[in-house]
Parts: C-alpha cells; sequence; structure tokens
C-alpha cells in the first residue's frame, strides 16, 4: 500500500469544478481523474484534493493524493494516467509520500494568479483564460490597494455567504498587482483562503483600480467584517490556482 | 454603397482555417462572418481576407474587407457583427476605407508570431495555444540563425510544396527569437510570405535549437532553393497572424 502525490494543471474551462458531485452527469475535474485512476490500477480509487477548485477556474500547480495498492511505479504513474486523461487535465508529476500525507490537511499555503484582460476589445483567444475589463484600471493603486492584505486579518468580509468555516482569520504572505502588456496580473500567497476569497479581493480591488474605493478603503473594509463592503466576486475564468505549500 | 475594413481576432482552434470551402460543412471563418453579415446587412456579402490562414492558424489582427449598401455606420458595423458571431471570432473595429481598398492586394506586409512551450511537460491551458517542444532550446543560437533570415532572398527552400505562386523572393523586415518564462516566442515581419512559410522557418528553427543544425546552416538552406533541405513544418496551433500592414 502506498500513498501517491500528484502534481496537475488542469484547463477548469469545461469542468462543474475540482469536487465530484452525486450527479454522475456532471464532469469534475476529481471524477475525470478518480475514473483514469481506476482504469489503470483497476481499484477504485479515491482521490483527495488540496482544494475545491469552482467551475471554470483553473490549475497550474493543483496537488492530490490516493492510496493504492497498485505495482505501477511511483513515478510512472504520471504517464499512465496521462494516457487515459482528456488533454485539459495533465499530470505533470507523481511520487511516493509518507503514508500519512493528505493533500489537504497538510497544505502550509497557497498561491493563486488572477488574469485581468484590461482593453476595450474582448480576446476570443482568452475568452476562458482571462476577465475581460474594459474601464482602464490604475495598476498602482490597485498594488497599493493590495498590500493593505499583507499580514494577518480577519477576512469575513471578502468570504462568500454560502461558506460556513469555524474561523475567517488568514494569513496572506504576498500580495501584487502588475501589469504586463494589456494583461493586469494579480498574485496572493497566504496560509489558506476562504471560500472565493481571492475572487472577491480581485472584484474590490477592480474596484479601487476605477477610483470607485481608495487603496486605503481595504483597512476599514477588513475591520467591517462584512461582505456589503467589499467589490462583487471577479468571475472564475481568470483564476489560476499557481502552487500550493507544504 | 461603400467599402467596410475589419479588423479581426480569432481563436482558429474550431474552424479549418480562414477560407469558405464548398463543403458546407466545414466551418470556416470567412463563412462564418460571411453568414453574420447576410443576417447583419439582409444583403449576400463576400468577405475578402489578406491571407488564408490554415485550420489552427490564431489571429490577433486579421484584416478583410467587404462592400455594402448597408446603412449601418462604418464605425458602428464591429458591435452589429459582434452581436451574432460565435465568441471565438471578435470585430475589433470596422471603418469605411476607399471603395479601392482589397485586404488581399493592397496589402504590404504581415507580422506573425510563434509560440513554442519548452519544458519537459504539455499545458492543458496552451493545448491550442501554442507547440510544445520537450527537448531544451538554445534560444541564443535560434535567434542568430533568424537573422539570416533578415533581407531579400528566395524562399523556395522555406515553401510547402503544394504552393504555386509565381515568384518565392521575399523580404524579411525583422526576425527575432527570445524567452518569456518557458515560452519561446519567434516574431518575423515581412513584405510576404510562401504558403507554410512561417512554420517551415520555425521547425528548421527548432533543429538549430536543438543543435541539429547550426545558425549560418540557414545560409546555405536558402541557397539551395530546395524544400527537403529545411525542417518540418512546426503545427498550426502555435502560429498567430499578429499585424497586416497597408
Amino acid at each position: 500500500m502506498k500513498n501517491i502525490k500528484l502534481l496537475i494543471e488542469y484547463d477548469g474551462t469545461n469542468y462543474s469544478g475540482w469536487q465530484k458531485q452525486i450527479n454522475n452527469n456532471v464532469s469534475t475535474i476529481q471524477g475525470t481523474i478518480e475514473q483514469c485512476l481506476s482504469k489503470v490500477t483497476g481499484e477504485k480509487v479515491e482521490v483527495i484534493g488540496c482544494s475545491r477548485t469552482d467551475a471554470g477556474v483553473h490549475a497550474k500547480g493543483f496537488v492530490a493524493n490516493f492510496i493504492t495498492e497498485s505495482r505501477i511505479p511511483s513515478d510512472k504513474f504520471k504517464y499512465a494516467i496521462n494516457r487515459v486523461l482528456p488533454e485539459d487535465i495533465v499530470i505533470i508529476d507523481s511520487k511516493e509520500e509518507n503514508i500519512n500525507f493528505h493533500a489537504r490537511y497538510c497544505c502550509i499555503g497557497k498561491r493563486y494568479i488572477y488574469k485581468i484582460l484590461n482593453r476595450q476589445w474582448k480576446s476570443p483567444i482568452l475568452r476562458n483564460y482571462a476577465y475581460h475589463f474594459k474601464d482602464k484600471l490604475d495598476v498602482e493603486s490597485m498594488n497599493k490597494a493590495a498590500q493593505y492584505l499583507i499580514g494577518k486579518h480577519d477576512f469575513t468580509s471578502f468570504k462568500s455567504s454560502g461558506s460556513s468555516v469555524r474561523s475567517s482569520v488568514r494569513t496572506i504572505m504576498d500580495a501584487k498587482v502588475y501589469a504586463v502588456e494589456d494583461l493586469v496580473i494579480f498574485i496572493i500567497s497566504g496560509d489558506g483562503f476562504l471560500y472565493n476569497m481571492v475572487r472577491i479581493i480581485v472584484g474590490t480591488l477592480i474596484e479601487v483600480g476605477i477610483g470607485k474605493k481608495k487603496p486605503e478603503d481595504i483597512v476599514s473594509i477588513l475591520e467591517a467584517k462584512d461582505r456589503q463592503k467589499a467589490g462583487a466576486s471577479a468571475p472564475a475564468r481568470g483564476l489560476y490556482l499557481d502552487e500550493v505549500f507544504y
């Protein structure tokens, strides 16, 4: 019996998110990988993911693990699974971990990237990979605002109402907004993220970018612990789970 | 009667190239735009494209024109057409041109971009937007090789055999290869390009990048005027028609 850790990249466009659903007609990343693993190992495998990404969200470095009796060498699993996976999911790496390793519980931090296409016309090429926002964004103000997120804060204002976690306190290690040609890119790393937290932060930073909010308003939004004070949740298609830390 | 010039961006993934085909079951960019223009104007419209991109090739600044009796203001055409176009084709701009303007005959040059994803594992996110090449490419050598293309040359060696143009002499104004993270990007501008010329050049530069050819071999390949001397044609999905000059 061994515990295999997978590093996964996927295009979330055609999936209803990571998590398997009771309705089998719904295509999910977890469900797809589990089906492929069953074919490869002949076992009924349960894959544990590091987080539950929403429909349309992408991942460049998603981590998952599963227990198997299979004799396939750990580092060969990636080839075996990739052969049966659809082309929008790729196993970048597979290796054996300690039997106690758990992709979700052992995770100590994550980095997300959000891409905004900031120009007049929408892009057919990036239509599923960036959020198109027409009005000119003040990237410098957005970056200034992002700095107020760094540190240990109660992020209740940046949490979707559906969420029911015990604590809303999270520590943000780094946050940055910068422009590359007509893309505005937001990078954030933290010890954990609440439901929709990154997308609500982006929605709020966009309000800063168009002058509707000031960078320092982030301080009072955090203090308010009120979802109504923050901006709207930005669309899923601009979001990438970039790296997971253990 | 007026002549409308369109600036078009498209994701070529789901199309059999620009040019309309006799078989109506085949989806083409030209056919799709003509159908949409018929809906918008009520006329049977013929759209003239600046070039015939192959299946899977993308465009960021394709130019086309059409003659119409429609009363829609020239600069409003983009909104009217975009409303009925599928999301993988976008009209960036529309404006009235001199009645003699012809998107193909008036074109004096073009710029193409080719993207190679140069890393071990393939990318599900870029699967339709870059050519995945595993072996490490020597970008400096590739760029050195590209410099030999600049100037007026007979490009017979870089032309697909199917082609039957009068002259194979073209002038390359600029050519450059550089890396951005794990992408190797090739940019080339010239007064014209033969059938598959950019893709054959990329295939040849890749051979330079893996040490199979030397940068200065480009000189003898050009002189040979023999398709067999150049490399294979690189896949369509990495190619973008970037800008067209008039």
